[in-house]
């Protein structure tokens, strides 16, 4: 698997060219699928925000004469459980990579707490995700727009709209809640960490901010996802892994793109087998990252503990079967969990903008190396940060800075740093999600803790409860809440003593 | 007054035009003359810095094309005190709006306690001042290129620096302590809210950071000038305050310019009264602000306690002597302590740039409305935004961001916000100074501290200790010892637990 050991960890989620080696998108937590920004609009209704435009600055920090060009930047509001005059408070959530109405519908926790907490609820949309497109439909033409999109501007434009709404709703002393998931939960930290004066607590959720740099192993994110399956069974994972030896052998098959199309069920006759093996390895780490208790809907429609569901599958198939034909059994459990798909369009899937947001965060300041070890599922793989630097360089004209995120928001020693600065944050994690293994696992003083859950998967406790919740989640969604509730006895009580 | 009542507040240091409607400079904490910038090369020999030029990032915040051109920044290295393998400490002077090497002399403070600390000192300029200029010659040329000129980049410039510069030296887990007067007090403190991973603690001296918005009135800057010479004789506060007067009277006289081109013994002919005015401003301000125990030679060559020197001048004249003249006696102590001018240049002054860095920075983030009250010694004058955001976007073709400082760094409710969030710095002031008053006067945490000398004046304490001293300095700097021991204590301490 030489030719693409580098490009291992970017997975294909809209596929837009077929040779292994133009590989265009890069796997990100949390991303979000053409589809889900369909079904969105259907779950909408369920919750009744308000969807407002703020005009908001392009370039916090420079003063070129281009950088107080204005956009309007997207977020939803509820204010039927806000008690305005009792100071109640403002819980926002720091939008991610999507359109911020996916973000909304899937953080079903906030809505559930916020009547017990009086507060308005906040939904802020990214800038260049959902409709918050500083240079409409230019606005990821070239690096010449796209360079205004990275995380410091992001949360320079969340503290410049919070600061602004604040004062237009004459509810200066309401104290500010953030939460995020996932690349939201590293934004919500991010922003307790650099704009204290704005919110006095963080709740940032499956966020893994020591993902950079050497902090966390490389090879830890597919570790994890294989952990995840040899937890559920011992020969599902040895399935899997053997699967792509039999892939390997097909590609240099002179039947062999006919044989995997059949397989694979294709719609169409695939152009690649590589278009196969992306296809079953975004199904496994979507399926571990959402190895939810409870049957759910971020991804795609999967049942609860959807890993051992699919591991049944694999071990409930005859022993003459291949072991490809399993791992694409399994995988079809993540693609037709509805049983409505006559066929699978593995090619061709389309990304309406273009190109993708993620992807040039991901070629700039979003670097996270991502290897595959022996001991992992997946073939093992070495990062080559020359490599993805020349393919960032080809595809956008910018080189990453593998260092900057560390530089600019630490994460090396972190237990040193934040033990003594710094205070009222909440990192969660379900040790099911890969992402955990970038997270923050371990309290680091009394008020910045971890709660971490065996069981839980990416970012669970912020999904709606549902009457099927596990105890467990049950749980650490109380602590979260008991939590919110001393930093805000302690904000009240201080405010009045001022 | 009413002409230039909303400008009064400007302050010329370096009069380009006579035009009291064109003033251009505006008044800035530690600001310098192109004299002493010919000066420190004299005191620079006393100490030993070796001058660096390292490669930075244009611009830390946004991908564009030209964000990652690289210019050369200057830094002053002095090792010679540094126990490199026993983990030393490093001391960084977050550079302000000049030329390091003036800085660097001028804080002595640092290089008498750097043996006794073991540590390597450093001294890093800020973008667009002195050397560092990231377009050379054309840096100032308009808001195309100075638009990368404001403190968030600063800050970051010294985060890239200081990192990259550990890495090189191998002093990964040296501890980073950072020391700034001034703007560069208030770098300190927003590099240590900022970059905590970098920095473990800041000695902020005399860093105005509450200046901005509306959190310290607006008149309290002058009101304070007005304090020190009222405390040091009333007469001498009633005198200059009645002095303005004198000087209008003559504006409207035929002979009024050469009355006053003979009263103040100018070099040549005046072409505006208001030359003359902003010359005894400047006087008088500045005075205030170096109002310094000892001999020293920050602005100016003064003597000890300037401020009661310039009132005994002011006491000791006839009573027939008119006010005006005895406010230009007083005033020539500031201009000619050495007794070396035959007459005074109170017009023409050029700037080295050609534009000043300050002004630019107070165009567009570094707002600090000022005004001046009936109680002040100062004619009273009220603040117009909007006429102030005229004029800047007249001179920079910019517009301010008025509460921009105050959404990136904070300010309001300070002491609620940072009880709880950061701890290990300091906030030195002296209330002799001026600036004092838009500073922390108040301790905020057990590791949050306020040391205020009512004797003090403009970040006197960076000053090198002399023999002359007296009880209260001495006394302040041996706080300010004691608490960075103890930060570096327990730093080596946690690094020893994990």
């Amino acid at each position: 698997m030489a030719s693409f050991s580098s490009y291992i960890f970017l997975i294909i989620l809209f596929i837009i060219s077929v040779g292994a080696s133009e590989i265009k998108s890069i796997y990100l937590p949390g991303t979000y699928q053409s589809s889900l920004l369909v079904k969105k609009h259907d779950e909408k209704t369920k919750i009744p925000f308000k969807t407002h435009y703020f005009p908001q600055i392009l370039d916090h920090f420079t003063f070129l004469p281009r950088s107080s060009k204005v956009f309007y930047q997207k977020y939803l509001i509820n204010d039927q459980y806000w008690h305005k005059e009792g100071g109640g408070p403002i819980f926002v959530y720091t939008g991610n990579e999507g359109n911020i109405d996916w973000f909304a519908v899937n953080t079903g926790f906030m809505v559930d707490i916020a009547p017990k907490f009086n507060a308005l609820l906040l939904f802020i949309e990214h800038r260049f995700y959902g409709d918050s497109m500083p240079f409409g439909n230019n606005s990821y033409k070239s690096a010449k727009t796209l360079g205004y999109l990275n995380s410091q501007q992001a949360l320079a434009d969340y503290a410049v709209l919070i600061r602004s709404l604040k004062q237009n709703l004459s509810s200066d002393s309401s104290p500010v809640v953030v939460f995020g998931g996932s690349y939201g939960g590293m934004l919500a930290a991010w922003f307790r960490l650099k704009y204290p004066h704005i919110a006095i607590g963080a709740v940032a959720s499956s966020a893994p901010i020591l993902q950079f740099d050497k902090i966390t192993p490389w090879s830890s994110f597919y570790d994890a996802v294989s952990q995840d399956f040899k937890d559920a069974s011992l020969n599902c994972y040895k399935v899997i892994k053997g699967s792509w030896a039999e892939l390997d052998a097909l590609s240099t098959h002179d039947d062999g793109l006919i044989e995997v199309s059949k397989l694979f069920r294709t719609c169409k006759a695939l152009h690649s087998v590589y278009s196969a093996r992306d296809w079953l390895w975004e199904a496994f780490v979507y399926t571990a990252m959402v190895n939810y208790p409870t049957e759910a809907n971020f991804m795609m429609p999967l049942p609860a503990y959807p890993v051992e569901e699919m591991c049944k599958i694999i071990d409930g198939l005859p022993k003459g079967a291949s072991k490809l034909s399993k791992a694409f059994a399994a995988a079809s459990l993540y693609y037709n969990y509805t049983q409505t798909e006559k066929c699978f369009n593995l090619e061709g899937g389309t990304d309406s903008h273009g190109l993708h947001g993620w992807d040039w965060q991901a070629c700039t300041e979003m670097v996270m190396p991502m290897t595959c070890s022996n001991e992992s599922m997946f073939p093992p793989s070495s990062f080559s940060y020359k490599e993805f630097s020349q393919d960032c360089k080809k595809q956008y004209g910018v080189k990453p800075r593998p260092h900057w995120i560390t530089t600019e928001f630490g994460g090396y020693r972190i237990e040193q740093v934040l033990k003594r600065f710094g205070s009222n944050m909440i990192f969660s994690n379900g040790m099911q999600d890969p992402w955990s293994r970038g997270g923050v696992l371990k309290n680091i003083s009394s008020s910045i803790v971890a709660l971490v859950t065996q069981k839980g998967a990416h970012h669970v406790d912020f999904r709606s409860e549902t009457k099927n919740d596990p105890d467990w989640l049950i749980m650490q969604r109380k602590q979260e809440v008991a939590i919110i509730e001393k930093w805000l006895e302690e904000y009240y009580k201080d405010l009045k003593q001022n």
